[in-house]
C-alpha cells in the first residue's frame, strides 16, 4: 500500500498525458519510484542528450532535475494541482560517466502554497554525485 | 572593431564545432551579437521546445541562458578555453508569450579562475523577463 | 508625487518598527531611495560587520541584500502585507573595498502571491559589484 | 583518531583566529563535530540573533551556514588554504522555533579548486528542516 497519493503508474501516466514532448524521440525518463516526498527517476541515456564524449549534457541534467521534482510533487498532492517551477539551482560536481543517470529527490517543504525539494543526480552504477539541485514549486490554491 | 576577443562569426563557429547537438533537429540557436562582457542570443520557437500552449519550455529556457552565458565567455576569452559550468541558479517569473526567446547576458566577473555572469530572458518583442538566471563558470588554467 | 505605495520615510519607518535589531548596536542600514519596483539602501561600515583587513563581512553583505528586497518590495506593497523569504542566491565576486557598501535592488516581478528581486552590491565610490543576490519572497493573501 | 586533517579542537582554534568578530558579544556559534567531507555546529539562540518572537532571524541562518560550510572544507583541507565563498543558496523552509540551531554539513564535491557543500539547518529537538543551503568555495593554489 502506497503512501502517497498517486502510485508510480498514475504518476507516470499523468506525466505523460501532460508532457508528452518530454518524451519525443523516443522514452527517455523513467520514473522508478515514488514515495512520501520521494521519487526516483532515471534518464537514459539517448544520442539526443549526449554531449561529445558521450556524457549526458547539462541540459538534459537540467530538465531531468525538473521533471523528477515534480513527479515527486504529483505524487504526493494528486493530479489537481499543477504546480509550477518559481526556483531551481543546480551545483554542477563532475563530469557524469557515460551511460544513463539517476535523479533522486526528495522533498524538503510540501506546503499548501510552495514545495521545495531537493535533487542528487548519479551515473547509473556510481556514487558520486554529478549534479545537485535544488527547486521550488508554486503550487496553485485547491 | 570589436573589443572581444572573437567575433560574432568566429564565436558562433566555435560553439557549433564544440556543440553540435545542440541544433540537432534544425538550427533554432542564434547568437545575435558579442560585446564586452556580454552576449545576445535568441532562441527560435522550434517544435522541439514547445510545452501544451505553444510557450517555450523550461529546460529548453535553461539551455539557452548556459549556451548564451558560454557564448559571452568565449567571446571574452577566445576559443582556448574550455570553461565548464560549475552553478547555474533560475528564477521562472511569468509564463512565456509564444514565439521565439532572447537571452541578454552580461558577464558580472571574468577572472583568471571563476567568470559569473546573469541573463535576462524574454519573449520577443515583450518587455518582462520571464526568467532570470545566474551563472558561474570555471576557467581552467591558460 | 511618488509612485510608490509607501515614501522613503514611511518604509523605512516601518522597518524600524518591525525589525529594530537590525539597528542594534548602532543605526548602520540607511534606505536611501524607494521608487517603482525598486530601493537603495547604504551599509555604514560599522566595526561589527568588519572583517580583518577592514572589509564588510560577506554574512553582512547577505544580510543587506535581503534587508534592501524587503524594503522595495514594502515601499511597492504597502505596510499591511508580510513578505516571508523563501530563497536568496549569492554570488561573490570580489572583495569589497574598506567603508560603506550600497545595494541597488529592482524588483523583477511583484506578482499576487510571489515577489522576485536582484540586487547588485558595489562599495561605495567603485563601479565594481562586489556580491550580487537574488530573491524571492511569498506575499500572504491580502 | 580522525580522518580529517585538522580535528574539531584545532578547526575551532583556527575559526576562532581567523574570524574573532564571529564570537563578538559572547561565544555563539559552536562546532560540534567535524568529520570525512563533514562538521556540525550549534548556533546559540543569543538575544542578538534574535527576531521579534524570539526565533533565530535569517541572516543569523545564512552566517551559520558560511561558516559551518568554512569549518567542514577547513577541517578536510588543513589550515594552510584560505577558502573564499563564491555562491550560497538558500531556501527557508519553516519559521524555526525558539531556541538553539544545529547546522548539519555535508561537502558534495572536494575538488583541488572548488568545494560544494549543503547544509541542513533544524531547530535543535526538532527533525524539520528550516533552511537548506547549498555554497561554493574557491580553493586557492596550494
Amino acid at each position: 500500500m502506497s503512501a502517497t497519493i498517486m502510485s508510480l503508474a498514475q504518476t507516470q501516466a499523468f506525466l505523460d498525458s501532460e508532457f508528452p514532448q518530454m518524451q519525443a524521440g523516443g522514452r527517455a525518463y523513467h520514473l522508478e519510484a515514488v514515495g512520501p516526498l520521494s521519487a526516483r527517476m532515471r534518464l537514459e541515456a539517448h544520442e539526443r542528450f549526449l554531449r561529445p564524449g558521450a556524457t549526458v549534457s547539462g541540459p538534459a541534467m537540467m530538465a531531468l532535475a525538473d521533471y523528477a521534482l515534480y513527479a515527486a510533487i504529483l505524487a504526493n498532492i494528486g493530479p489537481v494541482a499543477l504546480a509550477v517551477t518559481t526556483n531551481l539551482t543546480f551545483n554542477f560536481l563532475r563530469k557524469p560517466a557515460s551511460g544513463d543517470l539517476m535523479a533522486e529527490c526528495r522533498l524538503l517543504k510540501l506546503g499548501r502554497r510552495l514545495a521545495v525539494g531537493e535533487v542528487a543526480i548519479t551515473s547509473v552504477g556510481h556514487e558520486d554525485i554529478v549534479c545537485h539541485a535544488t527547486g521550488t514549486y508554486s503550487i496553485p490554491p485547491r
